[in-house]
């Protein structure tokens, strides 16, 4: 293997050499096609047979998440033929790597014979994550397969929804019984061949499997052996109920920098546990969500989805942009009186309006992460309040002032250059307020303040903006 | 030491009772201010003591983390209160870890000799994050007060700006020969009193400090005394170097699921390490920022700023929003005439600019994902163009025929109707071209195409939607 300076070039370059290869066998295939003597056609398939042969090396030598790299970023048509190439054994890993929309395709393109042999590699709790995307027929096969234990294991795995700390949980856990000496634990561990990935821990039990507490691997190893696990031990810190939220896992971990934790049933019974890398994996998976609705998307694209697929995607969320953008259409429809006798209002008011979402925006943005953080109380959040209020009628002041200068030398008429500075006053303070309630709001619902605030904030900024401009305009100027 | 359930709502509960206390403390203040009866004031004197020594007792319990926690979410005033309370040999680490901005409110408030005693307790790669933030004299103060080996270590964790691997680095790692046994290792180890937190493996060097190898600790236990560490060690799978990108690392982190990673020099010589804590903190900052710029921040504002502050943090994007709004108000202008000659087009223009803005940022939120994992190859590039602007006509098609319907429902005109359609296919074809190209520019001149992107694309949609459908409409209509 080699280090991480050759590695990370490493996966790009095989990106571009996989292309490469793939480039090449479909030229091949292109001249097989077109001459048709027997001879020729012989060199052809066997160029051919070549460059297959070198991808395949190139892809067995490629860790799980990056040989998912490599089939996310090729086109739908050369990702099947890569995917051909896989070994079996190597499958399963590679299926739980891809993201949601690529595994799907490559599901897709198996049959139910290979779907068994390449899921029943896998942990259970690896089953539980990919069983959401498997044909029924596959799951039973693969449920058949398994040992008593293990279909438990699976059965508890899969009961938790998305977004608990049971969905998160791995079984890989070791335990220990508090009444024996450390010497006792370093002879059980050396007759293991390897420890789990991401042991840092192990977990005291008691005789009816309650958790007791926890021996860092660490202390294991800086002990006298005749001590008793029961004096060095640490009591349990961190323990979780696998119907707790994600969210709070993932928090815990980054507060207080942990590795691994124990889950533990409502008797305190130790029943699996969270590691890092199952939180990071959370935690990537969540901002990237966030992201994509943000940009409003319902999910992940595959980057080489069909043009329907990504249309069906994108569908929602411009739906809901048309509805409000009718409405502030049929707020402007409301003033078109004005307007044709003052044509610069046509031309003045997207200002009004853009600016105000924008700073609506912002405020959303502050409030919406505080909320995320268990920030605002009933104590502070008048506070706040009035400090978004303070600073959208500053911003609105100068920023009005701006537009309202910008207006008098374009149209010369100062009482125009006015309406619009107030407008702008009027219509930032309104983004502030709705932009500073409408999170609250949503929480208190119990809803996710941080999905669909934005479109809300911006529908309301976009009527409201046109509506007290145009307003003020009609009662002052026309 | 309670368990997690107790824990989390601890430090919502701990607020709230902070909150309280700090409430009641005001009341009795004021009161003493008021009742000037020496008496009443001795009284008043010694129920405010009791409610600082409450108060005092709940802050020592806390974890830094969440002290920090309280602090972020207190206003000013009552911050500082609890700060003069906080011991101060936990005061470095909870300075380690607010945000940046309650950070320099703290410090602020801090004199030399307390700055200087807050900084010496903490570890050099530590002190080197809090640097940027200290007054100069105090860090002249503290480097008088480190060893030579430290002073070493805290130059070098100083000398790699931000966003590299330098930055995350830290020096609490455990290096061991590759010429002795396992045994004199564990020696070696029950030696020390603790291990260093994330201690997952230890780094096997040669006589000159050369990283020869890696030795996780689970195959430590694993292992018979008498075998040579160098027939156990792990090849260097990840090394880094501390001039890479803080990004790759923590890509390898999340790939290959690390806890500790090494980092050496040029030479080949063990430095320091990275460990997932640091990563998970970069991430989590990294998304941050993403958030917050995407909402248009500068910066992570304290929750509490003065509005000044906040005004000025909010400054940038509403100006450069503001040009682009000038930008279309003007395209506007250019069409009065048409306009005043057909005022249901100052009424229908928003919806054109408002699709095309939202149906750019979906395939800008796509490129920008697709660029940051490496997807997008010169070999992909042209098939995801043809792809977006495929999609983006279909949009165009489907949400301009419900958008051209409603116009000739209002305005009983089918010649305003069609034209609306057009515009909004052409309008949502050139948001696709623009969104696809951008992000692929900007990176190739070596900027970051998430920041920026999305207003720039806003600014197009809003003036090229105006354009295209106030012009098409002064061509067929007026």
């Amino acid at each position: 293997m080699a280090d991480l300076d050759e590695i990370r070039p490493n996966v790009h370059d095989s990106l571009r050499r996989v292309s490469e290869l793939l480039h090449r066998h479909g030229l091949v295939e292109n001249l097989v096609h077109r001459q048709d003597g027997p001879r020729q056609e012989l060199v052809e398939n066997l160029v051919q047979k070549l460059h297959l042969v070198e991808l395949q090396k190139l892809l067995d030598a490629q860790h799980p998440a990056d040989a998912a790299y490599l089939l996310e970023s090729l086109p739908l048509e050369q990702r099947l033929v890569v995917w051909d190439l896989v070994k079996a054994d190597r499958e399963g890993e590679i299926l739980l790597e891809v993201s949601d929309a690529v595994r799907a395709t490559l599901i897709e393109h198996m049959d139910e014979k290979e779907l068994v042999a390449a899921t029943e590699q896998l942990d259970t709790d690896e089953i539980a994550d990919l069983a959401p995307d498997l044909p029924r027929e596959v799951m039973q096969d693969v449920f058949k397969s398994l040992s008593p234990e293990e279909r438990e294991q699976l059965r508890s795995a899969m009961s938790y929804p998305e977004g608990t700390v049971g969905a998160l949980m791995d079984f890989d856990m070791i335990s220990i019984r508090d009444d024996v000496t450390v010497e006792v634990v370093l002879r059980y561990l050396r007759r293991l061949d390897e420890m789990p990935d991401h042991t840092d821990q192990l977990f005291v039990v008691n005789y009816s499997g309650q958790l007791k507490g926890l021996l860092p691997v660490n202390r294991l190893l800086v002990t006298a052996p005749e001590t008793l696990v029961a004096t060095v031990m640490q009591p349990e810190l961190f323990k979780h109920h696998p119907q707790e939220k994600a969210q709070d896992v993932a928090s815990a971990f980054e507060r207080y920098d942990l590795v691994s934790a124990p889950v533990v049933d409502d008797g305190g019974r130790l029943i699996g546990r969270v590691t890092v890398n199952a939180v990071m994996d959370y935690i990537r998976e969540e901002t990237d969500n966030d992201m994509l609705s943000a940009g409003g998307l319902l999910a992940q694209e595959d980057l080489f989805a069909s043009v329907w697929r990504s249309v069906r995607n994108r569908w929602t969320w411009l739906a809901i942009n048309l509805v409000t953008a009718f409405i502030a259409s049929r707020v402007i429809g409301l003033f078109e009186g004005s307007i044709s006798k003052l044509v610069a209002l046509a031309a003045l008011m997207p200002i009004v309006a853009g600016i105000s979402g924008n700073s609506g925006n912002q405020t959303i943005t502050m409030i919406v992460r505080a909320l995320a953080l268990g920030q605002i109380t009933a104590a502070n959040a008048r506070k706040l309040f009035a400090k978004e209020i303070g600073v959208s009628a500053l911003n609105g002041l100068i920023w009005g002032s701006v537009v309202g200068l910008f207006a008098f030398l374009i149209y010369h008429n100062w009482q125009l250059g006015v309406v619009l500075t107030g407008a702008m006053v009027l219509s930032l303070m309104l983004a502030a307020a709705m932009a500073a309630t409408i999170p609250l709001a949503m929480q208190k619902r119990g809803r996710d303040p941080a999905q669909g605030a934005s479109v809300m904030i911006t529908a309301i900024t976009d009527s409201g903006g046109f509506f007290i401009f145009l307003g003020l305009a009609t009662i002052f100027l026309v």
